[in-house]
This record gives C-alpha cells, structure tokens and sequence, in this order.
C-alpha cells in the first residue's frame, strides 16, 4: 500500500508554485513556473534515486532500474503545466502518483522485473501552445518536432525558443524511449464517479472527438428599421445549429457528447441584427463508427439550413482525435488490482483526452480515474479527496506490479 | 425648391470631418473632431445670416429672423455625432437639410411669419457616452443635466468636462428654448422606402421600445467528460428564449420586432460547457398595448423556460421608450408638401428612435424619410442617393413654409 499522506503532501508542495489566490494554479506550458515545478519534480526522482532521461520535446522520463535491464519499462505518469485558471490535481495526480508507486517500492525494497519509469510529458494543456497533449503527440509520431518548436504562444514566443530558454531541450529523439506498458492515473473530470458513489474507474478507453468552426453569415441591419420578414439575422439561424448539436449528442447516448462552447456575434450590439456568429462544435463517441454518423448528421443538418434559410454557413474540421480502446492486457490489470484492493468500482470511458491516447499508439496503455467534486477540472476550486487519491495510486501500484514482475 | 447640388456639397464636405478609410465617419460625440464639425456648420449658420445660441447641454439653435418676432421659430434639425463606423448621412443630412431651407430662403428673398431655427443635438448617437439621444433628452426633461454631465466614456472622461473642453457648453438652460413645430428629415435606416420604391416616407410615428438584459445560469463542466443527462448548459437554454425572441417579434405584424444583437458566453472556450450566458432582447411595436403584451409575453416564456430547465434565468428592463405618434398637423404637413411635389410616397413608421420624439413630448413634431442602400446605415458603407436627399429637403422647405407662414 502507498503512503496517501506523503502522496497529499507532494499534491500541496507542487501545487504552491503558480497558486492562485483562489486556490487553483496557474503553471502554464514552458513558463518559468513550469521550469520551478518541473525541477521539483525531477530533485524528487533524483532523492529516489530515479536516472532522468529529458528528449528533445522536453518529456522527462525517471527510472527505477529493473532486475532485468533488456526489458522496456513499465511507465506511468501525466503532465504538470495547468490551465490558466486549472487546478492542483489535473494532470499533477498522475505524476506524484507514480512517484509514489516508486517511493513504495523504495520502503519496501521491491525490486521489479521490468524497470519501472514516472513520466512527465510537455505541454497536455495546449492552453499556451496549439495543438494539446504536445509531448506525447511528438513522442507517438502524430506531428513532428518542428512542427511543435514553431508553435507560437500569443506573445510570439516559440515552444523551441521556450524549451530552450527554461533548460528543458533535451537531446533523446522523441520517441526512441521504449514502453512496456503506459499506465496513468487521473481526476475523472466528469460527474459519472461521484453520481455513482463509486471511488476507482476503470477506463476501457476514450471517446473519440471532432472539432469543428461553424461561421454564418447574414446581413447586419438596425433592429428597429428592419421588418421581421426582411431580415437574415445570423444568430437566429446558428441557434438551429447549435440545437442540433445538442440533439446530435442526445441522439447517440451513452456516449455521445454534443457541445457548442465558444461564441462570437458580430457587431454583438444591443440595436444590430446580427451580420455573423461564428461558433464552435465539440462531437465526441466511443465509435469511429458513431463519431463519423454524428459528423455526417451535422454537416447535413447545416445544408439543409443553408438551404432553407438562404443564409451562407460554412463548417469546418479543426480537429480530429479517434475514439481510443485501451488495451485489454492494461484495462484488466487496472480492474484486477482494484477488485484485489476491494474497492467499489465502475467502468468509466474517458470523455476527455489524455496523454495516455498517444502512448497507446506505441505500447498497451490504460488509465485509471478517480472522482473529482461535482465533476469540475479546468477550474480553481477543482478538488479531490485525499483518500480517493489513495485509492487510485494503490490501484496503480498493484497493476504496474502485475506488469512489471516483482 | 431647394438646390440639391449645394445640399450634396455640404454633405461632402462635413463628411471630410472624420473621414475613414472605406468611406465612412468617425466624430463621436464631443471630440475635437465633433468640435470641427460643429464650427463648420455654425459658421455656414453663420455665413447665412442666422443667429447661434447654445444651451447648457450643447444643443445649437441658429435662427432666422421672422415677420413676427413674438411667433415660436419653426424649427428643423437632427445631429452630427456618428457612431464610431458610422456614414455621412445619418443625423448629417437632418442638420444640413435644414441648413439648406435656410439658404433657398436666402436666395428668393422670402421672410417667413415665424422664425425658421436650424438645430442639432449633442450625442444622439451614444456611442460614447449613454444614453442615446442625449440632448433633446435633457431639453425635454427626459432626464437631468446633471445626470447628462456625469455620464463617462470608457476613459472616464465626462460629458460636462467635454462640453467644456470643446467650448459648446453654453448658457440658455436647455428647455427653455421655444419651438412652434419640429421637422426632422433622416435616412430610413431601413429597406422599406427601397424595396417599394418610394422617394419619400411620412412618418406617423415612431415604435415604442424596450430593451432587456438576460443572463442564464448553468453549470460550467467539460465537454467530453458531462454526460448529456447530467448539464446544465446556459446556452442550449439561451438558444430557447433567443428563439422566442424572434417569435414575439413575428408574432405581431407589421410593426413587431424582435431582436437579439449582443451575445457574451462564458468561459467561451470550445471544450467546456457554458456555465453563463449573458444576451441582450430589443423589442418594439408601435403601441404601449402591443408592446406590453410583448413584454409580457417574454417574461413569462423566461419564467416558464427557468421552470422546466431548473436554471436560474434573470431579465432586466434597462431602456423604455414608449410609442410616439407625431402630431396629426406635422404629419399632414409633410403628406400635402409631398403630394404637391408629387413624389412617390408611402407611409413609414420609424423603427429607430430619433431625436424628434422628444421634441414631439414639447411641441408638434414630425419626420421626413429618405431612402438608403440597402436599408444600412451605422456603417461606413451607409449610402444615399443626391435625388432623393434633394427631394426629401424640398417636403421640409414646403412643409415648414406652411406651418412657418410666408
Ligand atoms: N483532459 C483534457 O482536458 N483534454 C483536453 C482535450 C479534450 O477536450 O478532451
Ligand atoms: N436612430 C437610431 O439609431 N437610434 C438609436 C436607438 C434605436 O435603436 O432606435
């Protein structure tokens, strides 16, 4: 079993650099608060005495030697940078969590088959540098390095420039670093665990996701001259949309997810009829299958409005991610140790990406959740029991264990 | 008749006063550029002989003498303010229009019985400072001068320190200035005239108007991870009562509108699901039973709308201005001068507020509509066309000779 105060303590110290006065943290991607933190995290591996591996994207990978050096590591970790306003346990969890796996096994002196690493990937957020989960997108091959280095934060400053200046440029090629097998552990960000009064979720995998921009354009007019019946007011027809976005959603459940998240109206004054809305549309399902109807459906759904209403809308895909299984060795060895350990458990498919969708490409991967109060992340008051955290990293002790040979 | 080339000249030529680049002006209320605007008409007023008076608000009154010196003046005018991408001739063409009766006066040597006033108002426009149709606001007691001197734009700068700053602060207090009968000619600021090919539009009224704030609370989470059964999305709910708006609107023709212009969603971030939605509600009709039934009608779909969402909806009433029909003798005013002209004609209920419904609250009042492109105006592209601003000047000199006496 691992030490849950020790687990909170490390949460509490890594979460006081970029604290913000309401309790959250602001460490964003390659700052120089993401330096102090990552440097805290790296002086912890080093007192465990972890060898640390930095590559050129800037993950770090810490490794506890195995019995036998040939076989790839069994890995777990996540990411530290935060969102603006995020919390201390998005992402954070999952590192110190596989830290203290380590330092488990350091008390005990349980030396393991496999060698056993805690990772850190660059830049999961995406909140200061595009795309999200950077790092381990470089790492599995889904973009390239120089893509990435020239990614441009709204100061201008580059990921490359960044990397550099914050001394976490590191020389291993992206990738190169082998995995035997990826576990991370991670606050559910959902409301499913917490509703169902269960403390460990088992993550078969995560839904797959689409992003798309949607513009329509009308024509600007005063709202008082303009007869109702001469009108092309661009908001009316982009709440048709945004409705059937929803219904979209509704139509697919238990998995589908239909989001409208990000407005704008042009002028957006109080005596205009709208000219132009651009909005944005989040499509999510556990089915390529599922995923390729409710994008099929919108699209149709968005000509036929065009059509009716006579007014120009164009859509577009900015995003792409497919729905991500787990694989069955680590999904299993997550449900194993948690019916070992008794705890009350549910499947819980991830909504939300994660870094572990990437090494799942490379090397079997799976994750574990916990629940989050009233389901909140990417927010100040996120917020987590230390006892449901416990929970989650002895889960993860015993499924890397069960990996990685004792 | 009028000179039409000299009219256009003019326009020409205030407009350079703040010209912008696509063809438009930029002279908010009180800025040096309003204070160039302002010299040049008074000094046209000026070159015609016409006696300037400034009250406290900067309202500007220049008068030509009449037979009758104890006769209330007939008096005609608008503004020159613009919004901030505003055109040439909304509330331009009012003031020189007027400018230009004056001058035919002049040049066939005819003295009217009453005086004939040429005036503009301070700020209709509000673009800088609030509220709208500041000047004849104050002048006919609609609100203070105290209250109008206090207002700030975003710099903090005030209306009484900007009166002051560029010399239109005057003495006469605002009010007291006499007015036989009112005649305001403007741009429709609408399609109508246009599309039925009209020149002229009599103006029997204006539309009341209410304008609300609504703001619906939900639940902000993330986008992937919120099952659909388990949000509290404020937009979907917003989209709801945006629609209704639309309907209440169509719901009472001809004059009903209904609109939506200004859209604020928070956090507005493509993969959360908005937590708040701030928007705006413009209603109007053309009588206080219609309009009530309206405001009725949205308030109670918002409380129904709250009821079966479990969101927590407020609406607030900021703005009411109530119908107003001119006076019979102004409105017959301008059908005869339009019928002896014999200019094609229709009737046309103004859908925006103009300074002329609060001089109609002091004396009998009307307006004359020309047509504009397209129906836009508070636009750079906002356009006219010279024969028609020439025919709407010859109704108002005939219009105002009739009431004026010769
Ligand atoms: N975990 C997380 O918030 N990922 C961001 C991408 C997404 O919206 O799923
Ligand atoms: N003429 C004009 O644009 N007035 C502003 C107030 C309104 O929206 O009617």
């Amino acid at each position: 079993r691992i030490n849950g105060q020790r687990l909170w303590d490390s949460l509490m110290e890594l979460a006081q650099i970029g604290a913000t006065p309401k309790g959250g943290v602001k460490r964003l991607a390659l700052t120089d608060l993401d330096k102090q933190g990552r440097d805290l995290v790296v002086s912890w591996a080093k007192q465990a005495g972890l060898a640390v591996t930095i590559d050129q994207i800037g993950n770090v990978f810490m490794r506890r030697a195995g019995k036998n050096p040939a076989l790839p590591p069994i890995m777990s970790g996540s990411h530290i940078d935060t969102q603006p306003t995020g919390g201390k346990f998005d992402g954070n969890y999952g590192v110190l969590a596989a830290l203290e796996v380590v330092r488990t096994l350091n008390d005990h002196n349980i030396e393991t088959e496999a060698p056993i690493e805690v990772a850190f990937w660059t830049n999961e957020e995406g909140s200061r540098f595009v795309p999200v989960m950077m790092g381990s997108g470089v790492f599995c091959g889904a973009f390239s390095l120089e893509t990435a280095y020239a990614a441009k934060d709204t100061e201008g400053k580059t990921v490359g420039d960044e990397l550099e200046r914050i001394g976490y440029k590191g020389t291993e090629v992206p990738g190169q670093h082998p995995i035997g097998a990826y576990f991370e552990t991670h606050i559910e960000q959902g409301p499913v665990l917490e509703d169902a009064d269960k403390v460990i979720g088992v993550v078969p995998g995560v839904l797959g996701l689409s992003w798309y921009d949607c513009i329509v354009t009308g024509m600007e007019a005063h709202a008082g001259p303009t007869p109702m019946a001469l009108r092309k007011d661009a908001l009316q027809i982009s709440t048709k949309i945004m409705q059937e976005v929803v219904n979209i959603g509704n139509r697919y459940p238990p998995y589908g997810r239909g989001t409208v998240g990000m407005v704008q109206v042009f002028p957006n004054s109080r005596n205009v009829i709208p000219g132009e809305v651009k909005f944005s549309i989040d499509l999510r399902n556990v089915s390529s299958e599922l995923l390729d109807t409710m994008h099929n459906e919108i699209l149709a759904f968005v000509d036929k409005t065009s059509k009716d209403s006579g007014l120009s809308i164009s859509v577009e895909r900015v995003s792409y991610y497919p729905p991500c299984p787990f694989h069955p060795d680590c999904v299993n060895a997550v449900r194993e140790a948690t019916a070992t350990l008794g705890y009350s458990t549910m499947d819980v498919v991830s909504g939300a990406g994660h870094d572990a969708i990437y090494t799942a490409r490379l090397a079997p991967s799976g994750m574990i959740f916990v629940p989050c109060k009233d389901g909140i992340s990417h927010n100040e008051i996120e917020d987590a029991k230390s006892e449901h955290l416990e929970a989650g990293c002895n889960v993860l002790l015993h499924a890397m264990l069960g990996r990685a040979g004792v």
